[in-house]
């Protein structure tokens, strides 16, 4: 690989996604595979100024391995103290990268109840890590990298060396880091996001309609909903950039204000699992009817694991016609596909996308129309076909996309 | 690699090493290049029934980064949440299998200040865990693994990779993964090691003396003290084996019993610092001079850990004749070297060296002449020119080895 453009994807990550403050711990949470990559990351991390990088590498094959293996009963506890760990570096202000590829099909042949059950033991023992994340209190980014079996999915025609290498050129492209300045370039792009923020909440829309083929979806914004794109901010004040590529401009629905039914678009990669060819029917925010061509079980089990399952928690707005888009690649990979379409997600609302949010409890964001839930999964609904027009309280309704496309 | 026979080590190491329970959880300590042998080790300890299998991955590039980069204070705290989870899980009973390997050269060029605060910082906040294991509370074994940089010191004349495989058919031979029935051969190894150690515990000796050349050393036992070789028990009654390889007796030396001077005969890799040509003189237990002709600085900031780091806290008898020392091979790795080789250890002794120490607090320890410290490093004396004596409290004189090797 191209060691001059991994050290300048190192050093954006660092700079510009976490963002990397004097005397700060860096925390990176990586597929085992990269651990060169690593190197080259804690290497950006000290020489910015990182306290300490603690590196927690996770091995799909291993677990895959206890999936086979374990009875049902031995996924029912985790390290708890190891959530507990986290959410003290979180508090404490450490920086969150977590280095995402996952073989989609890895867990394709494993009891979905296995799943269900590991799945919900996680996110209840890292309730309170994750509430902090999406509250912003300590800066994150999410970025990608080649793990083998990913890239040779992404492109199968390719040895697996090949395709890891085409991923990685892939993922340069869209983090810009292929450009002669990629720090500038990221500046500019974050300015045209910001401006596309400013006039969505100037219109302070009341609903979103949604229309195209197996979609006709109505969204009801929160109240005091707040428009925010590629750029935020921790509880300290530093900005940081939580996705990395980041083409999408997002904010919170109300919780019981979705109605009608909406179609996936891209297939959804839900840790090693692959949903596909599903629609959802809502009535009043929450999803009676989960049906899909692929992962039907699966999808209903996590949809099932709280209160908070089947309603959704963010609407994100990307145009048809964006870089990653126009890759014409399938990533099976949500960050991917996340930033190449508009979607939607089922679980938890951020906090940041509602006024005065980040200081409120969970009662207090039920109250004012967030949702509450142990997990967040977005689920791509945008196409060449798709129409979103906004309605405004005084019910004036103004077309936002054409056809996939901004027309705002 | 001949993937039989890793696998056969693997299974080894999970069902005679940690001699892993059902529902029993493992926790595997790994360099991250290894990360393909642990699939081996996981899959093994699934299919013996474990619960779960966590696996802390350490790279000691990312260490040297941090070395080379952050400043002295930077060293001076650690995750203690991480320390007590690992204690935790000693006191739940999991199994350690701890997988080593360190290029003895690492950190040869690191400030010898750094390494010696971070190595107080690791002990301290590891004190509990550490003295969990040394007293078995929960089974735990060490084992090598062919790290590649290692796998080059150890064989600087072949390429990386035909280095790795040859430390692999080492590792192999060593712990007899080569043989037909590797369980059956340990059966028979730890047969034999017992019945020395039978003997030894039944002489009671009240002094060793050893003599060769640069070595003049008498070694009073502690009271109580019990010759221990091969297998243990953990606290629940499971038999483990602590090192594989393993052809060492050892006991526990009277904390202020030492007197003379002895030389080392191997280097002494201290996690990726080498120490070599040093000569340590003693009076009553205390290390009052240790010179070395390489990282004295390293050396005594090692021992000035703690009050206990310049008193002994092991003595192991080992044969010069021994399969690994027949190898000719210089290993610069403890696991190995201290298995070819007679050795003592300064720093902590283990309290199950003594009638009833895994019940005695460290106060209790003490005043019963064990040594208490943070630190438990060996270094080998062991040459064809090693002779000792055993004295026993009426005065007999007892040869025990001559010219290397047991006359007893």
């Amino acid at each position: 690989m191209n060691n001059i453009k991994l050290q300048k994807y190192a050093k954006l990550l660092i700079k510009k996604g976490i963002n990397i403050q004097e005397g700060q711990v860096l925390v990176v949470r990586t597929p085992v595979e990269m651990f060169q990559f690593v190197r080259l990351i804690a290497e950006e991390a000290y020489k910015a100024g990182a306290k300490n990088v603690v590196v927690d590498y996770t091995d799909a094959q291993v677990s895959l391995s206890k999936f086979k293996l374990a009875p049902l009963e031995y996924f029912g506890e985790t390290l708890q103290w190891k959530a507990d760990g986290f959410a003290q570096m979180a508090r404490e202000g450490a920086g969150f990268l977590s280095l995402v590829g996952t073989n989609p099909d890895l867990y394709k042949d494993v009891d979905a109840e296995k799943i269900s059950l590991s799945q919900k033991t996680n996110s209840t023992a890292n309730k309170e890590f994750m509430n902090l994340i999406m509250s912003n209190t300590a800066p994150w980014c999410v970025a990608a990298v080649p793990e083998p079996a990913w890239a040779k999915k992404v492109y199968p025609d390719l040895s697996e060396e090949e395709a890891v290498e085409k991923l990685w050129e892939s993922i340069f492209v869209m983090t810009r880091v292929d450009r002669e300045d990629p720090v500038l370039e990221w500046d500019n792009h974050i300015a045209n996001i910001k401006d596309k923020c400013k006039k969505l909440n100037d219109y302070n829309f009341k609903t979103l309609h949604y229309t195209a083929e197996g979609t006709d979806l109505k969204v009801d914004l929160a109240i005091n909903h707040i428009w925010i794109g590629a750029e935020e901010k921790d509880s300290r004040g530093t900005t940081f950039i939580a996705n990395m590529p980041t083409e999408e401009i997002f904010t919170m629905p109300k919780r019981d204000g979705v109605n009608g039914y909406v179609s996936n678009t891209k297939p959804f990669n839900y840790s090693g699992n692959l949903i596909d060819g599903f629609k959802f029917t809502f009535e009043n925010g929450k999803i009676i009817k989960a049906e899909a061509k692929v992962g039907e079980e699966v999808l209903n089990d996590l949809l099932d694991t709280d209160d908070g399952g089947r309603y959704l928690g963010e609407v994100a707005l990307v145009p048809h016609d964006s870089p990653i888009s126009n890759t014409n690649t399938i990533f099976y990979e949500t960050l991917f596909d996340e930033n190449a379409s508009c979607h939607l997600a089922f679980g938890a609302a951020y906090p940041t996308n509602i006024k005065d949010g980040n200081s409120m409890t969970s009662e207090e964001l039920l109250k004012n129309g967030a949702n509450v839930s142990l997990i967040h999964y977005d689920f791509m609904i945008g196409s060449e076909k798709l129409n979103i027009d906004g309605i405004t309280f005084d019910g004036k309704v103004i077309p936002i996309f054409r056809d996939g496309n901004w027309v705002i």
